[in-house]
C-alpha cells in the first residue's frame, strides 16, 4: 500500500537527521536558549526580511494555535474562522478549552474575505455577545486553495481598520508559497499579518512550527504562555537544529515545491482520465471526484481519505503529497486510475 | 565549561538516533497509531507486568502533568502537592490554567506522607472550599529524595481510603528506580498508584514521557484530552521509536544507573573534601553546601545552579548528572574541589 | 412609551415583595440553607412529583446554564444547540469560557429534533474532534415555539440511546407550560430530561431560577460548582422566599398564563389587521412582520425590538408580554395598529 | 438562639425594601441600564469624589472578585494574597477556575505589606513561574484588622513601582471606614488603588457589591466580562435601587457604625470578663479566646463559629455583628459571659 493520506506519514528529511547527529553530544542550554535555536531564529528573521519580529519554536500546530490565540486575546474576545478552519473542526475544541468562542463563517473554498469579516462584526453588537477580535485563516486552506497577495492585503486592511488581529495558520505555508499560483513571499506575511507560523512538521521536519509575532503588543511575556501550555521543550535544540537546516539554504522551499509538483502530476493524470475536482487547489492537497467503484479499486493499492459524498455514485477523495512522495508512485497511481477507468 | 546544571543539556543516546534513522523512510500512521508506538506500549506493559493499563506518549513533563490532571478532575477538585512540587513552582501555573487549585503542603525533604494528606482533607470541610481529590508526588522528588516501597504503600492506602487519586510525576523515575536505596520496581508503581509517568527526556531520549493510567475510571476518552491540550504529535513515531529502543533491553535502566553512579562519585568526593549536603539524596541530583568562595572558584570551570543561601558564608548548590555525564569530568570536579580547598 | 421589549422590564409581583417583608428581620442561615429555601425546594419536588431530584436556586439564567453545563461535562465534551440557542448567541461565550465548544445546528423554528442530533454525532468521529455530550434546548425556544410532549420524548429517547445528557433552558418555562398548545407538565420534564431550570426572573420574581437535576450522576458536589462560579448568594433566603411564594399556590402558572393571554390578544389584533408572523409562536414572544412605515409609527408609542429584515419594505419585530402587561395597553396597541393601517 | 455567626443572617434594611416597593411597577431598562442604577453610580462617584472611574454593580463578592480579577489579568499572571485571603480559602477555587494562580503569603494579622510583595516578586524570576501582577487585600481583613492610610499608601507605592495592580476586597469596607481607628475615606481608596468594591450584602442590602475601577486600562469592555461570568442581572434595578438608598444620605455609614459599635460593646464586655483576643480587631468581627467550657455554655444561647484551637483548654471564637444586631442581645451576651464566668 502506498499512502496519499497525509503529509506526515514519512519521517524527517535525511539532512536534518544528520544535523541532529552532528551536534548530539554538545552540552547546550535547555528550553530553546541554545545557540542553534538562536541561529535559527536569526536566520528566519533574515528570510522574512524583518528584525522587529519575535519568533518561537513549537512542536505542533495545535499547540502553536492554542498558545498564540489564548495569549493574544482577553477572555471575552473571540476568533473569526472559516467553517473549514482547522481550529474549528480538527483540534478537539482546543481554542474553546482556553475559553474563547470561534465564530464560524460558511465559505465554499476555505477562504475568508473582508465581507465575511464585516458581517461577523455587524452581527456582534453588544456585551451580550462575544467581541470578535482575531481573524484566523489558513494558507493554504484546508481545501487546498491559497490566498493571493491582493486578497491578503484586503484582509489585512479590513482587520487593521476594525482593530482585529490577523493570524495565519501556516501548517503548510511552504506549499502555499511554492505554489505556481502564489504571488507572495514570507516577507509579505511579515508585513501584512499580526502573527503566523511556518510549518515544519508537514514539510520535512520531525516536528516543528515557527511562530512569528509581528505586532509589538502581542510579544510581551510570550515565553510564559509557551511554558504554561506545556509547549516549552526541555531539549529545545531539537527544534532549533531542524529549522536551521531547513532554512540554511533553500531546502524548505525545495521540499514544498516537490510536494506541489507531485500534486500537480496527480492532477494532470486525473484530469486526463476525465475527472473533475471538488475545489481549485494549487497546493499539495487535491480533492478529485471519482466514481465509487473507481475509489474502491484504488483503495486496494493506495491509502487516502474519502472526503465527501457527492451523489449516490461518486465521492470526492483527498490526496496529499509531501516532500517524500515518490514520482514513480504518482505515475503508477495515474496509470492505475487510467486502467481502472478502462 | 562543563555543565552539571541539569539532565537535559545533551542530545539523545546514539542508539535512539540510529533507530530513528532506520525507520525514517517508512510510511507510518500518524498521531501515535503507528506500529512502533504500539510495540513500545506493549513492551512497557510487559515491563510493568500489567496488561490492564493504558499508556500514552507525550513530548514533555508539563504537558503530561497538565493533560492528565485536567482530564482526571472535575472543576471543583484540587491537587495536594508538596511545596517543592514541580507543578506548584516551575510550570508557570499550568495546572491552575486548566482551572484547578493546588493545595501546597510545607515539607522539608520534598516528600508527602499520609499525615500531610489527612491534614489537608481535614482543613477542607465544605463547598466554600475546593475538594482535594488528587495527590501529586514526584519520585525522586525535586530535592533528590526517593520514596521507599513502604512509604508509597502508606500513601496509596491513605488515598484509597479517602477516594483520592495518587499520581506520580516520574520525570526522573529511572533515577529513583536505579537508586541504591530503592526497593521498588515499575510493577509496584502499577499496583500502588492511579497514574504515573516514565520520563524519557531526562534519561536519554530527545524527548518523551510515557503516561501510565492504572485506574480504569481515568482511561476513558483520554486521547481527546491529549489532542485538545496540543500534545498529540503528528509524527508520533518519534516517541514510539524512542521508548521502544529505551526498553527493548535494559538501556533505560543502564542510563539511569550511570547518572546515579556519577552523582555518587561526586558525593564521595565532596564528602571527602569535608562538606555536607542540604538533603539526603540517593538520586542524580545532589545539593552540597559549600563556602561562597569555593563556589565562585568552581564556577570558573563548571555550570550549576546556586540553589539556596545557607548563611552569610555558604550556599547550597545543585549538581545534576545524566546518562551522558563523563566520569573523567566528575573526577576532575572532585580534584578541583580538593585543590580549591587547599 | 409602553414597553413590549422584554419580560424583565417590570419589578416583582407584589405578593413576593410582601413575603420578603414579612420574613425580613428573622435571623436565618446563609447560602441557601435557610428554612424558606428548604421549603421552596420541598414544594417544587411536590409539584414535579418526584423526590429523587436535586434542586438549586440561582439568581440568573446565564449563571444557571454555565454552572450546570460546566459541572456536567468533562473537558473534551461539547454541547449541541440550535443556532438560535441563547447560550450560543446571547451569553457572551459563557459556556466556551468554561472550556466547552457548542456545536451549532441550523434550524428554522428554534427547535432541535433527533435527526439534528444524530447528524451532529455522525460528524464527530474521533479524538481530533470534540465529543458531543449534552443537548441544550430551550422551551419555549428563543423563537417562541414550544416542544410537544411527543417531541420531547423523541429527543429524550435519542439522547438516552446515545448517552447524551438532555438539558432544558426554562427561562420562560412557565409560558411554555401554560401555552394553549402545550401537552406537558412539570412532571414530564422531570421524567424525560436530565436537568432543566424553572425561570422565575421572567415570570414575576425579582430574580431567580430553580435548577432541577434529575440524573443521579450529575448531582454530586453540585454546591461546590455554584460557589466556584460565584452563584451562591449569601442571603439565599431571597431566592427561597420568592419560589415559595410563586409555587405556594398557582401564582407561577397564573402569571405565565396572563403573559400568554396578552400575547394572544396581540396576535389576534395583528392578524385582524392583516399581518402575518415570522414563526408559529404559542408563547409570550411573538414576531409579527410589518411594513417599515408601520413599525416607525408604532415606535412613537411603544418600545420593542426590530428583529429581522424581511425585505426592503418590511421587517419582523419582537413583542414580548409578561405577568405585568396591562390588557388596556395591548388593546391600545391593537387599535393603534389598526389606525396606522388606515 | 441569637446569632453572631455572620453579618448576612438578617434580611435587608427596611428603607431599602420601601424603595424597591415604590419603584416596583415602573417599566425600566434591563441589565443595569435603568435610571436608578445610573443615579446610584453617579452618586457613588460623588461620594468617592472622582468622575474618572467606572462602577459596576454585582450580586455577590465571589462573583465580583472572579469577574474583576479574570478581566484584569492575562493568562500567565498571578495574584498575591495573604494566606487568610477570602479568595484563597473560601471561594472554592473561583480564581483558579478562571485560570490564575494565587501566591499565598503567610501573615499573622491578615494584612500584607510591601516587604511581602517584594519577596513574592523576588521569588518569581522567569517564565517557568507565573508572573505576579495583582495584589489582593481585604479591608477589613478576614481577621478583623484594618489598614491605615499610611499602610495603604505604602502598598500603593510599592505596586505602582513594580507595575502591579492593587485590588481591595471591600465586602466589609463600611466597617473599615467607620472603625474608630480608621483614618481613610472612600476618596482615598479611589486614589490609591486600581480597583475596589463596596460591599452592600454585609451592610444592609439584600445583596449587592459596587465594583469601582480606577485605572483606565482596566475599564475597557468590562460589561462583557460581567455577562460572560453570569453576573449581569436582568432586573439590574434591584441593585441600583439598593445602592441609591444606601448612599442617598449616610445610611451606609450609619449601618456600618452600628455594627462596629456592637462589636465594641462585646469587646468591652469580654475584656471586663478577663479574656483576651486572637487579633487586634477594630471592625465588626472579633475573635475572643475563651475556655472551652465557657464556649459550650454560650453555645446554648448563641450561634457563632469556633475559629481556632488555642490549646487544650481554650479556643478562639468569632463573633460578628451587623447593622441589625440588637444592643439588648449584646448586653445579654456580656451578662451571660459574666455569669458563666462566675
Amino acid at each position: 500500500m502506498y499512502s496519499f493520506k497525509n503529509d506526515y506519514s514519512e519521517g524527517v528529511h535525511p539532512r536534518i537527521l544528520n544535523a541532529l547527529m552532528e551536534s548530539n553530544m554538545e552540552q547546550l542550554e535547555g528550553y530553546g536558549e541554545d545557540q542553534y535555536t538562536r541561529k535559527a531564529i536569526a536566520l528566519l528573521k533574515e528570510k522574512i526580511k524583518c528584525e522587529d519580529i519575535d519568533i518561537h519554536l513549537f512542536s505542533g500546530g495545535t499547540q502553536t494555535n492554542l498558545t498564540a490565540i489564548s495569549a493574544f486575546l482577553r477572555p471575552h474576545e473571540a476568533v473569526i474562522a472559516a467553517d473549514t478552519g482547522h481550529i474549528l473542526v480538527h483540534e478537539t475544541g482546543a481554542i474553546e478549552a482556553t475559553g474563547h468562542k470561534i465564530i464560524s463563517i460558511d465559505v465554499s473554498d476555505g477562504k475568508l474575505n473582508s465581507e465575511n469579516i464585516k458581517s461577523a462584526l455587524y452581527a456582534h453588537t453588544d456585551e451580550h455577545m462575544v467581541r470578535p477580535k482575531l481573524v484566523y485563516i489558513s494558507n493554504p486552506t484546508e481545501m487546498g486553495s491559497i490566498y493571493s497577495k491582493d486578497e491578503l492585503e484586503q484582509l489585512s486592511d479590513c482587520c487593521r481598520a476594525h482593530k482585529l488581529f490577523l493570524y495565519v495558520d501556516g501548517a503548510r505555508i511552504g506549499s502555499a508559497l511554492c505554489s505556481e499560483e502564489n504571488d507572495m513571499e514570507l516577507e509579505d506575511l511579515g508585513k501584512l499579518v499580526d502573527a503566523f507560523y511556518i510549518g515544519g512538521t508537514k514539510n520535512g521536519a520531525l516536528m516543528g512550527e515557527a511562530l512569528v509575532i509581528c505586532r509589538d503588543s502581542l510579544k510581551e511575556d510570550f515565553r510564559f504562555h509557551i511554558k504554561q501550555k506545556g509547549g516549552l521543550l526541555a531539549k529545545g535544540r531539537l527544534l532549533g537544529i531542524q529549522f536551521l537546516e531547513l532554512f540554511r539554504d533553500d531546502l524548505f522551499f525545495e521540499l514544498a515545491k516537490h510536494a506541489n509538483d507531485m500534486a500537480k502530476l496527480l492532477k494532470v493524470g486525473i484530469s486526463e482520465a476525465g475527472y473533475s475536482f471538488l475545489t481549485h487547489s494549487p497546493s499539495n492537497q487535491i480533492f478529485p471526484i471519482l466514481p465509487n467503484g473507481v475509489i474502491e479499486k484504488l483503495q486496494e493499492k493506495y491509502l487516502f481519505y474519502v472526503w465527501e459524498k457527492i451523489d449516490d455514485e461518486s465521492s470526492a477523495i483527498r490526496l496529499v503529497t509531501s516532500w517524500a512522495t515518490k514520482e514513480e508512485k504518482v505515475l503508477e497511481f495515474n496509470e492505475d486510475l487510467h486502467n481502472v477507468n478502462c
